[in-house]
């Protein structure tokens, strides 16, 4: 951490301030120039609360050189996180693809679905039973009865399952889920995550749609902060001026975080754009660049999907796709193997 | 609402979209050209789920004409509304100003600062007992306690007193507090709008960092259709690529909203910027754009606070902000009075 | 500006680095940490180029301290530049409103609208003779004929003119202009910069729709190096994910300019908002936010307008606009001098 | 396209919109609803000002349905352009590299920069003689000179060259020039467009910083409608709230792009991300998602570059990831033709 002090700043608040920072096991070193002074702070800052710093009156800046994550941060834990989850694990070099319908809807449906991507080769079942919607007047999801639904479809297939929990209070009725999802809108519903991470089911946090890599990671440490180490992170897209696709995917999040962080990434072309013609050749594209996997929504009948329809593959669609991911996935371990 | 159709859509399912619409009481008038087939809706649309629409095989496109939110519409509420807390109120011509410190700190903070924005005429005292932080390792407020604090600033000055929520669970702590605020990474927590729709407390809610009007117009709509309609609007700044500000304020919210719904609209110059030199010509310029009124942070020693320091008045800036406030509401009110 | 240096770098570049510096005549203030080594660089460094410097293989970051603007920065010039316009003058005090319609269409329609501004109490007369289109399609301007007519206008009335140039080629024509546009697009068209900075005529430099406070003073930067003192910075709305409104008006630039700069600051709410609705009170927020002046649209036929007519105001609703902005500049400095 | 108008219009004012459209050989379709009137226009509206009808006392909103570009439209030339450069080609299933420099520096650098990525099978010598550059102070390329070592190295290699222009009166120095680019920040530049439009040398498009596809398309389509339709889009990133990296790759612009027009798309991973580190990973990334190419600055020595020396990759590293993006453009065309 790196403090400018203003000019001329009182010299008893600057001798308090670096006894305090050296009360934290800090070292201070003192650069005093012509004009200015900058303390350079060496030693594990990432608890320190930056903003009590900024806020004294002897303080014209204060620039973080340190991350201020830890828990989350690959400096500190070198080795790759792998999650298992029932008979799969996510990470350490594998293809994770979750796959299923936006919204659960029937029992048929679901299940229907779930055979379907099984057989296609996705490996967790995903499905969302309680459903962020911008109007209170659309469909909501089938809240405690998805859930219901989910769990047979996992008995029929064997799946794991991956929802959405938008509260704390649902809690209790996720008790038997596999992968608890926190999506974009919670990315900072602090109170959530911290009740997240003093659980310990996995918990995949989707990126806020306007949050940096920063906050996201931020985001992953208060689930971890509070016990939780399970956390997968799941790029769908993030506002930006472009309206022909609904979010603009930022594939660039899987070797920046994959660098950051020993956390697995999950890549969601679905949400982050909004149009089924562009899932497959981003699904591709984000196994190349080398993400962890891919969550994909799939419906055996986008036309009359109860949400989201218009990013939905067919079944077919998602077959035709998986083969390729796959394929590509091998191609990609053998050219890393040869380099 | 207008549907554009695709190309040579198959007639039997337009037919049946059609029945559909008609079944809810709209009208469908259908324009078909050369190539191209366009339904325009007239009715009610905006209870309407326009997902299920775009969603069709025979759909190419979905534009609303009517606004999607029935209850927060001045087109059906010409009237302002006017939300009465204890001895003062907020809309309808009156300026409002609320401040206080960004967190309740001590008792005798709390309370030196509530008497001191009360002398200068401000009519609500502002302060955090939960405070939302980016890092797990940052001051999270006094929580419960805080509250209590806020209870006997009121008890002392009579002021009413609005503070953050941040979770569903926290409503009992709620019950004596006058205006519940909704912060802005909460905007879309629909479960949290939902419960307090269920409640009779004025509901504050802060804009999304990167919300536009309509969703920030919805999270109200979330409120009112679960019955509670004493719902205000805070802007605070949205994200935008400039980083010397912590946000970009947006005062053109105020005459847009003002001409899209009936419910008041306060500003918050404090955490727009993040810094105190700005506070003061932004409130100014806010009152002069025609905003019902501010809320703004005091503290009484800025420089130690414990958080959001460098963004708070002291109270001797605030008195002479206040009485320059009060003197440009006047002048605007004379104005408007000759015009 | 502050030197991150790797871990363990190589001693000789480290002082190959420092020597450079020296011999810049900065100082350099080394600070070695236990893992981490920090040069404070003091003195201006203004005219460094930081990239050399970051894309050392020594280097981990680079952060400035300093601004990297120097002519434009209040900091070396704390006077405010004031600008003279034939009659008149810009900044220092003085309401400056710049008024006209978007596009110069006839000589009838300029001079009727020079007549009615100058009336209403305009200073400077705007008129478009080249337009920046998004489309090929779209009317382009008149050309040399449109600032023919903008002469005549002047003949008229004596009112100074400011209208836009687009290319370098084009400055012939602008010999007799009064105040020469830079247009947002072009506020990175670093050769146009070049070559207005070449000449003596003041240059009114519109906002970026994306840039920072930073790179729009970087951009008064190069027309001030190349010799020309005399620019006028002008707030036209930044894109956000808005779609009401064209941009968003960010007055905050108001105060974080006159303390980063000393040029003045006009403000173009007819451009931000594109909805003639919004023009009032947007403009009446930044004389009360302390601009140096307006630049408003009018037209005698805004539903005929050949571009922009739907943000355009009638003489008449200009007329009593001016009268409010006149009263409220006049109350402003009351207050201030009272203050 | 669609013009929804106000309710209540005067009547004489519709017909004579709806005789001027007619007489544009356009069909209007009315749909008279009980509040409402809504005109769906059929026929190629792509060359009408939208502006010339949103401006209308009648009209309340105009939607286009079709799209505003018609050279670049891929509706009206489904087969995708080709351009032939020297012994090379671009687009139709080839995998252009084109890689050199950001900045020729020298005769020895840009020579052996060009030998080495040649040997490694890039297809076209990328290299910058003009620079735009933030700041007035920075290093703004060699100019003249810069070109004619391009040449030199053409000469060398048989590599075709591509280079920026940044000012259309630089023209005559490109006239040897194999491939014209055009900046971010020039992509709006108009009369540059115009007059790139009239030659024939092809012109690569960057997409601006905060530009939408339309927007970029409407960009090419001022070229084509000039004359020249030998136009490459390159994507290098748009400005995000992400500040790691410098800019935030949008790779769902190759599909998307794909689908709306027929010229070819470039990707370029240097200037999008900053960071040399990432520019493997999504290079790979673009391929697998069907970029048409890429452009990659390489540097015999990054940290000692006249400018963006973090960006640049080695020849070595450039020569491995060269064999990686061969072999997968090859994987990826065998399952293309096996599906």
């Amino acid at each position: 951490m790196v403090v400018l002090l203003k000019q001329n700043p009182d010299r008893e608040q600057v001798e308090s301030l670096i006894s305090w920072l050296q009360d934290k096991n800090l070292q201070v070193h003192r650069s005093e120039g012509a004009s200015r002074q900058i303390l350079g702070i060496v030693g594990d800052s990432s608890r320190l609360d930056i903003d009590l710093i900024a806020a004294l009156d002897i303080v014209e800046d204060v620039k973080r050189v340190q991350e201020p994550y830890k828990s989350a941060n690959r400096k500190f834990h070198p080795e790759d996180t792998v999650i298992k989850v029932r008979d799969t694990q996510i990470g350490g070099g594998t293809l994770t693809m979750m796959a299923g319908p936006c919204s659960v809807e029937t029992e048929d449906q679901i299940i229907g679905v779930a055979k379907a991507v099984k057989a296609s080769g996705a490996t967790v079942l995903r499905g969302g039973a309680f459903k962020p919607r911008t109007s209170p007047y659309s469909f909501q999801g089938l809240g405690a009865e998805g859930i219901e639904l989910l769990k047979l479809a996992r008995k029929e297939t064997g799946l794991p399952i991956v929802t959405e929990i938008m509260d704390a209070s649902q809690l209790p009725l996720f008790d038997d889920i596999d992968i608890i999802q926190v999506g974009a809108r919670n990315m900072q519903n602090f109170n959530l995550l911290k009740i997240l991470g003093a659980q310990d089911k996995p918990v995949m946090i989707k990126r806020g749609m306007s949050s940096t890599y920063e906050e996201w990671l931020m985001s992953a440490e208060y689930v971890m902060a509070n016990g939780n180490q399970n956390v997968i992170l799941c790029e769908r897209g993030i506002r930006t001026f472009e309206t022909y696709t609904r979010n603009t995917l930022d594939l660039a999040a899987i070797p920046v975080l994959k660098s950051l962080t020993h956390l697995p990434i999950i890549i969601d072309p679905s949400h982050a754009t909004g149009k089924s013609s562009l899932v497959a050749p981003l699904a591709m594209g984000a196994v190349a660049t080398g993400a962890d996997g891919l969550i994909i929504e799939v419906h055996n009948d986008p036309a009359h999907a109860w949400c989201d329809g218009p990013q939905s593959l067919k079944p077919e669609a998602f077959d035709a796709l998986a083969k390729k991911l796959i394929a590509l996935h091998g191609f990609m371990k053998t050219e890393e193997a040869a380099s």
